[in-house]
């Protein structure tokens, strides 16, 4: 989109919002579902049906729950602190932001009393972004990642500097190949650049993604795309005919988007096996390039203590997820003040990942996740990760010679698995539920931790 | 757009559409113009928004003639006869179209009966098109056209056959080179490929134009790229502001609209002085290109009868559109038949531009004008082309050394000038009134005439 064409897309998207929303929340609208749902009606429906009724019912609900005058309240308090927090970053001054990281808090806190799920106050929050998910589940989940990695982390550091280039003529290329490879067709797909790479569906039938070409980090463009790709393939199969105007057709959670994204970008991408499919390619692509098979994987690998979370690694990545966790539940129980965060932060980043940051920006004000109300957004990053990790493992099970078949550039059968377990189901059943299904288990961050054990101690160069 | 995405995208549309309509002839809706609109209130406005509850009160009572099952019978038609239209050019087969434009013709004629406006009953659809334009005054100008134009051809027709190449990457770099040229930006523009060239307005910030490269006619894409960037320019000129999304932020007609695109694809982009500009470009990027500078010139002006109105040339499409009017207004005033029109049409175009058709496919099939309902869309082509012409006219008196402007590439005076006196008016005024404000008169189809004989017979190089 052109830069300049944001003040009208908000104002219309925004517009359509409060309508749906308008829609969604009437007495006219519940009293149909009442009728749909009564003891009645709802064993005439199908069990596909039904469940979609059911799950419409339960967000409705939710919506219901939350007083009109508190919405508007919400996104005022939002628009501004999104903005404070921009210039906030932009001068490295916590100060400016923090009245306004305060409101959110309060607002926030509000916003579970509304809602108000057994358990802890965080559930609340959680629910929107991983539904069925629970602070009770994700607490020692968590705990457990902070002592395995962290050690992990201590054991990988490498000091090894590779260097690549690649001409961005070359790495747009690349992408092309790869989305080729994946079966990203142009009759329902596309891809533009943009700042941020991001996917967004306009209908199951067109679903685009953006990418964007940096000289200096040259396999970036790879692996966004990888990783957008991901996403993208899960909105193509969501469930359609029939359901594709339906809630269902929709994921049931982020995590479970992102162990999508994650899984093309991490658990193929980054493997040894798709290198070997893939390094032939980037030499006939740019057959000046230099690094080998061996240097280019081990450049895709490196693990390395940074201050930014978008730019860690697989590893390192997850610590950065749990510091977020615990300082978000820590303040919306109260228990912490938002006045003393940069000091919190850094202590933690210390402890965690034993680096500190010099400055706010690199600190405290990174992420936008906050200034936007998106607390309890985080951990679906690393709910993502171990789902994709513990995906490969059922994959593995299921698909004989899995190997074999990504040296080949052979991905229509992982696909087809994906599709077939996943993404088929759309919001029909949570994600635990759909794990369940396919993997035998829910979240398991052991299966994780063993992923990454066999892939950088064992240096176990399959996937 | 994604091929796909059609369906989904339609359905979109058409609910949008829908909704926007119900609001629009509501009685609520209804009861607010009348209040605005009652003696006391509507002193109160500026003459700015005076202008615009006016505009739209007009709209609001034209819309409310019509009654809500005929729109919903009549799109059922058009939707079914688009698609008979299809098959039938397909198989250049009439008959499979007769019997859905039968139906057409009589849902027009009873559309004209609601609406009835004074004078003759294709006012009524002319209307939509180009309001406040009349037959009255439509047919001598195309009766003056049709007889001046057919000598014209007579004596400009060409047998020559310049041959020239360019491949679709120089294709390419030049069409990005002229839309810089023409200061259309990316920050509120953008460029993609389709198989028919058109030009999409998302808002006055967000305009898209597209084109599409072809092997075997090199210079296609450059004057289509113009074409659109005509219609483009005028988009984004548009008012803007606090009228941004009112009725008057449009263009008056389609004529003036395709005034705009005629006026840089054929008046500046197929004149001399531009080639003297843009010729050198031209060598710069394809350096073993090997026309001269006068093959070009002549190539792009080529005069040669045709049977298929989009390949037709300066002087002979209009008597393309000259044969449709004198069709569809009979055929409206029913004074002839549907089932004879292969006939009549090929009748026609032996007496008007000398050849004739072999097959209904080359023939009364070619456009999908009349299978949509479009009754009265065809005139706008040449009124675009008229109104070109006495553009350039004013441009020439108002701007000192305009050819040698066109001939450095600098078309900040005249895109100036057509902002100024045409784009920033929008819908404010109708066609006539604003050609008369900045031409000094109306359409005047001898100023077109004069325009091709000084170009075309006395060879005048300049613009």
């Amino acid at each position: 989109m052109p830069k300049r064409a944001l003040a009208d897309r908000s104002l219309q998207i925004s517009l359509l919002s409060k309508r749906l929303h308008e829609i969604l929340i009437s007495d006219d609208f519940w009293r149909n579902i009442e009728f749909l749902t009564n003891e009645r009606n709802i064993e005439r429906l199908s069990e596909e049906d039904r469940i979609v009724v059911e799950r419409l019912k339960k967000d409705v609900e939710k919506a219901r729950k939350i007083p009109a005058d508190f919405i508007e309240r919400l996104s005022k308090a939002e628009a501004l602190s999104y903005s404070a927090w921009e210039i906030a970053k932009k001068r490295s001054k916590f100060d400016i932001f923090l009245p306004h990281l305060k409101e959110i808090v309060e607002l926030k806190r509000e916003y579970c009393s509304y809602i108000n799920l057994e358990g802890h106050i965080y559930n609340n929050l959680l629910d929107d972004y991983e539904e069925g998910m629970r602070y009770e589940k994700l607490k020692p989940a968590f705990e457990y990642l902070r002592e395995k990695l962290s050690k992990l982390l201590d054991k990988l550091e490498s000091e090894e500097r590779i260097n690549i280039k690649l001409s961005v003529r070359s790495q747009e290329r690349l992408s092309h190949i790869i989305l080729r490879y994946l079966g990203l067709k142009k009759d329902r797909f596309r891809i533009d650049l943009s700042e941020h790479p991001f996917t967004t569906r306009l209908s199951t039938f067109d679903v685009r993604i953006t990418t964007r070409y940096l000289k200096e980090n040259p396999l970036s463009s790879l692996f966004s795309t990888m990783h957008e790709a991901g996403h993208a393939i899960y909105e193509l199969n969501l469930p359609k005919g029939k359901f594709r105007y339906t809630v269902i057709s929709d994921a049931p959670s982020l995590g479970l988007h992102e162990s999508q994204s994650r899984f093309w970008e991490n658990i193929i991408g980054r493997s040894y096996s798709f290198w070997r499919f893939f390094y032939p390619i980037l030499k006939k692509v740019e057959p000046r390039f230099e690094a080998d098979i061996e240097d280019i994987y081990r450049y895709v690998n490196t693990i390395r203590r940074s201050l930014i979370r978008t730019e860690a690694d697989e590893v390192s990545y997850n610590l950065h997820i749990v510091l977020r966790f615990e300082i978000e539940t820590e303040l919306i129980e109260n228990r912490i003040e938002a006045k003393d965060l940069p000091e919190i932060w850094n202590e933690k980043m210390e402890e965690i990942i034993g680096i500190r940051p010099k400055s706010d920006r690199e600190g405290i004000l990174q992420d936008m996740h906050w200034s936007t109300g998106d607390f309890g957004y985080f951990p679906s990053y690393t709910i993502g990760n171990i789902y994709s990790a513990q995906q490969l493992y059922a994959l593995r099970r299921d698909i004989e010679d899995m190997d074999s078949k990504v040296e080949h550039g052979d991905f229509n059968e992982i696909k087809d698995w994906l599709v077939r377990n996943i993404h088929r189901y759309g919001r029909m059943y949570t994600s635990e539920d759909i794990m369940k299904m396919c993997c035998g288990e829910g979240l398991n961050p052991q299966i994780f931790v063993r992923y990454l054990e066999n892939k950088f101690l064992q240096r176990k160069f399959t996937i």
